[in-house]
């Protein structure tokens, strides 16, 4: 395999990648290999790396048990592409979704293998839940992101993102998430006052989509009251109940689901990012029996059964699933992270701490200040990225399965890189 | 790795598969390996694959050569997921693409690594177009096949999957594609003067999409005459021209894109399917340099850029587009295809062929008749499929790389079944 | 009253009037008296009315008996405005409108009072095809004119008037009207076979929706088979037929209605402009009492019941449609006007005949001899409007109670402004 | 003239009237005469009427001097219908409306003709709204009405009206008018945060477009500070700022404008209901002359400029706003007006006061109790109506010309009807 010497900036991708690439102007490098938490560029320097694909690496990069399995079926000449044929993959991954995520959880949602996109699965959300109700609206929420293409987009908050669709993108309401007024504004109660009243100009919702965990709209973690909230208000108004975990399941809080601490149980869940456990392209939505009313083929696409990850995400399940070992292990870095995270915000004035689990961060106040700690970062070995509508939070995303001296030397780097960019004086809201 | 003993219908599948699932229906048996044009199933039983994933296997199943490829990157801890960062992996395939696709052909197109579906890339196209232009009309056509995201879905023409939005969807208008009313009938002249009429209620075109061939819409073929006025329709009217090449393209007509004969460069190429050249999900839109106006990531994808894909995709060029091999043994299996077709078609009053290259297909008259040719086929151990807005076309998609006689076999199948259920006399149009 | 000397284009309209203000610019002066079919201006110089109110005063200007009843009426304190609440003017109307209009031709429609604008009407028959059929889909034809508003504005040909939306109007499909192709394409096969393709993105119909002459679409005058096969099709399909008659009806074309002799019923009929009349405003929708689902309000306004309105309709229905008389003087004037039409044509090289009764007018070739024309009539005294697509149809619309010796009068100045204008040679398609 | 002597309710409305007809089902007799507060039926019984053409008739019905305009200018064979031609009446009108209204203020707003219904001038308001700022989002208010047009109709708050459209109506956004979650909420703050988070969802405004005084929507009545506050936050977000004054406006609150004194201009004012003066259909739109980019005829209409009532209106213009008689007299009555309802809410448990000027009302606090105090009063002589998204709030339109003893004698019915349907206990909130 040829490649270039010079480190991705240059020469071909300048030459022939559009330019709606994005992450590779932060990380200007060209990696060859990674490991776990951490990658490696062409001139082979390591970063430690707090963004894991986005949440989509929360078991680390190239588990070697998944690794291993995916060369033997590749090996025995393993159906790769079967559209959504039968395959002893597939079959495999069901039995141990079932057995180890769905029953202990006492959950008897059907899977709809939709296209290989987190935005896939939540179109597929969204045309049921209009099919099943009849209504088209959905309701959605400040700082959601749920995906770029058209139905996905319309209930994705950014202006920016909303832009690129060149038309007003119909059927969805865009409401205000848990804490978007303060904390001390009840959102849930004005939600409900809006719903309640036939003269809101809010038609009759044919489902409430939210994440748990908003991941690009600034780690605002909803808490369990607000969210039964919504769930008891969607069932009032004949509504379905959408949780979307592409970002924040799948172990990223230290549960498989976000949600399952909180006593609700959703109608439609939406999965990819780490659902393939090692990275490869892989959705699925989850719906409750009583809602499965599709046609055969009403929602279809190529890829939906990606057999490959059907093998990871398999051995992700049976290795990570079958125990309590890997959640425990969570709780303990997640404890270890809020504390250095609560040290690190002390160094800037104002900031506050946000998220949740390993799927924490810090408000440090302005766009350009998390910039600079990022690039800072960046030059000292850490990948990680920011958050937020003003893209003003740092937001730490490691492996699930970091070791716990990477995950401290990370945020040593972390802390060094605030403390140079922390403004001496609190920034008053953008 | 456990699986079901009994193939497919069984068990786990009516437990837990959503009833979205489709073609596992057609053919119930559960796959567990496949080479070139062969599947084999749980009971050790072959197959001949004349589906090859709708032509996402043109390069046949599990080529060895990528699969080595594929297994020495992984087993060297190649980036599996790395977002849109730049890889080695991604390096070599913009390079082998830039070297032996667009550089003989001319075309000086960015690539825009899309998420990894092909209505991802369609979805892509269109809001680049409504960018551009800054207008909202996407003209598609009659039997057109784009995807199944509501952007994409507006381009749809398939009624059951469209009401599967379960509202209007805005921004698109379906026009008659060439032949739509019969041969005699000159659509495009039609067009022209829909275009020209200021008060024919047709909104100022962003873009004309459509697909060469179309695959989902009954093997139609557009002549090169037909698309060429359309491209000139479009560029007198300020519009883009996307030429949809997801299932007509990567060498399924007999050249690379299906449209390279006809004297047209598009302005925007959706490509999925086979890009990977093993059935990995993989997609891309190939741009047009001074309509590259994207801002970083506003459109983006959590899984754009799959390095497993970039390693496959890479291989197939550097394997089959360096020279003229696979172009040359395409257009002698297209011919023994089309021949046996004729004798087929002949076998049924009334039925005719359609499409061209390895994308030919012949009309039965009645989508009974043509579901009852398939299953005969799968009982007698051949895979293929129905096309056709009434399921009315046979529709032969074998990988471009079976054996000549793994092809005649198959196409014996074909013609015993399909003198077991022609009809006597011909069948009244639907 | 004080009022400008100078005519119209001075002082108060520009400092004062909306740019949007348009007829006035094509006959600056200002109006100050108007009788049957002549109009004054503040010089008084007549003016023969060739336009009519766009076929708003069929009756003439200030008919008499509809002046005395309604100077009676106000007078006598009658309601002026009532809402919808019942009045003896209501009462009457509705009685003379069962009586001469609805029982002589065996119809059993309900009569909805709509806002009193044609553009209303249009919304409410819009509004109730898809609350009937539970469908979106209206299905309008190429160079049609139904409205402003946005709803009748989605059904709506004209490219300048749909710009106006400023985004995307769903729910609206154009298919091309009889003869939008030449004589020799059967548009109606064509639009059977688009509807009775599954696969041809037109979504399923809640309603067609036509004029049987298009007024602003250049006096086209669809044919009673090419309506009944609409009408065939519409029923076939679960579609509702709406009939727009609010320019060709009244007498327009030589019946109430003008599809009266087609064979056809159509479920709903938006009725405005020559209804009150004397030019009041005032709208109504005609509904089949099987179709009559609303609520009550769930379709209402503020000027619906417009009861000055009410008495000057009873009056033209008592006066003018008790017997035959009207229809007679009609047709003999529309077979005057066809004679000269048929000379006048001859003088422009390709010109042809459009229209049908007493909305007939001369395709001249082009917008730019057209408005010439039209110019030079009102320097000669004729009122005098263009039309169609590229405006390039010159339009009569006089009175149907205009004397014979007015109709020729103003025929003589169409005439001879039309060889003054008549380009020597034929002008190609624009 | 013939009439039914059985009133209203007998055999010509339930034979021929649509569904759709309701005002007449409360109030279920045949009217035959009006002046000024009083409406007599065929009966010959006197009505006082509380409801005056839902504001329509500010000036009561039949003043007599704008009957002898009227009847002098039919008389004269003034031009009743003139499409929007220049004629005497218009001139006249516009002069008027200049001296008296738009100069004492200091507005120098361009006048624009629309269709002669509130709902025309509405959807004339978008689509500039939406030229001018090239966007298609318009921010409109809980509980707010504008119509019932599709445009306006995606404006408009109340479920029932909206589900008439049979498919969402997209490019509106609606948001919480002041109190709308009590007097506690802020409303205007949280407006701004959403306004402020470009994650918010909420497309970039082209307008902001409410009601001073919501009239339909319970008599809520925004304050200065927060309508100013609207008006900040349009202008610094780049958006018009409309305010409907429609039902609010013509004197209604005691000035011309409703905001008049809150030291606000509206870029475009949409008026009609009581313009005319005597309740003939009439409506304009008011645009600030940098903002008039209209096209000529970009948005048309047969009876925009309704001569009779340019007539009418001019009277009505020059008679009551060219001195402080009016307003004085309003002032007073609106004094008298709220003292009552302070008496009439104390008998029921919980009511509170809505509104202000002379468009003020009582929330009862159920729509039952709401309609049965209406229907008692009905049975007393007096019309009235309730209001409100649950028809809670009983609401006094008298005509602003009201003798001071028949606004007495009508409270005076009220208070005992109130009294008779008084719930004992506050009834809990809907």
């Amino acid at each position: 395999m040829t490649h270039t010497d010079t480190a991705g900036v240059s020469g071909i991708y300048d030459r022939r990648e559009s330019a709606a690439r994005s992450y590779c102007r932060n990380f200007p490098t060209e990696f060859v290999k990674a490991k776990n938490a951490t990658m490696t560029d062409a001139s082979g320097r390591d970063y430690i790396d707090f963004l894991a694909g986005c949440s989509s690496l929360n078991y680390g990069h190239n588990d070697a048990d998944m690794q291993k399995a995916l060369v033997d079926y590749i090996t025995a000449d393993g159906v790769t592409h079967g559209l959504d044929m039968h395959t002893n993959a597939k079959t495999a991954f069901l039995e141990a979704f079932e057995t180890h995520i769905l029953k202990p959880r006492g959950m008897d949602h059907k899977i709809m293998m939709t296209g290989p996109t987190g935005t896939n699965a939540v179109e597929a959300a969204m045309k049921l839940a209009r099919k099943v109700t009849g209504r088209h609206n959905i309701i959605a929420f400040t700082n959601g992101f749920h995906g770029m293409t058209l139905g996905a987009l319309g209930a994705t908050g950014n202006a920016g993102k909303r832009g690129g669709a060149g038309m007003p993108i119909p059927g969805v309401t865009h409401l205000p998430y848990e804490g978007a007024f303060g904390a001390d504004v009840d959102t849930l109660a004005q939600i409900e006052m809006m719903l309640d009243n036939p003269s809101s100009g809010i038609d009759a919702p044919a489902a409430f989509m939210l994440e748990p965990v908003q991941g690009e709209g600034g780690l605002n973690a909803a808490s369990a009251e607000w969210i039964k909230g919504i769930a008891a208000l969607a069932k009032r108004h004949g509504a379905l109940l959408i949780l979307d975990d592409i970002q924040s399941g799948i172990g990223r809080t230290g549960t498989f689901f976000s949600f399952e601490e909180m006593g609700v149980v959703p109608d439609l869940i939406p999965l990819a990012k780490s659902l393939s456990g090692m990275g490869l392209p892989f959705a699925a939505l989850l719906i409750r029996p009583e809602y499965d009313v599709w046609k055969p083929a009403e929602h279809n696409g190529t890829f939906r059964g990606n057999n490959h990850a059907f093998i990871t995400a398999r051995v992700a399940i049976e290795k990570f699933w079958a125990d309590d070992t890997l959640q425990n292990a969570v709780k303990e870095k997640a404890k270890v992270l809020n504390q250095r995270l609560v040290e690190i915000a002390s160094a800037v004035p104002g900031a506050t701490l946000k998220g949740r689990g390993m799927m924490q961060g810090v408000d440090v106040g302005s766009g350009e200040t998390a910039s600079a700690i990022c690039a800072t970062c960046f030059e000292h070995g850490l990948i990680i990225e920011t958050s937020g509508a003003h893209d003003e939070v740092v937001k730490i995303l490691a492996p699930l399965t970091i070791p716990m001296e990477q995950l401290k030397a990370g945020l040593d780097i972390l802390e060094t890189a605030t403390r140079a960019h922390a403004p001496k004086h609190k920034i008053a809201a953008e």
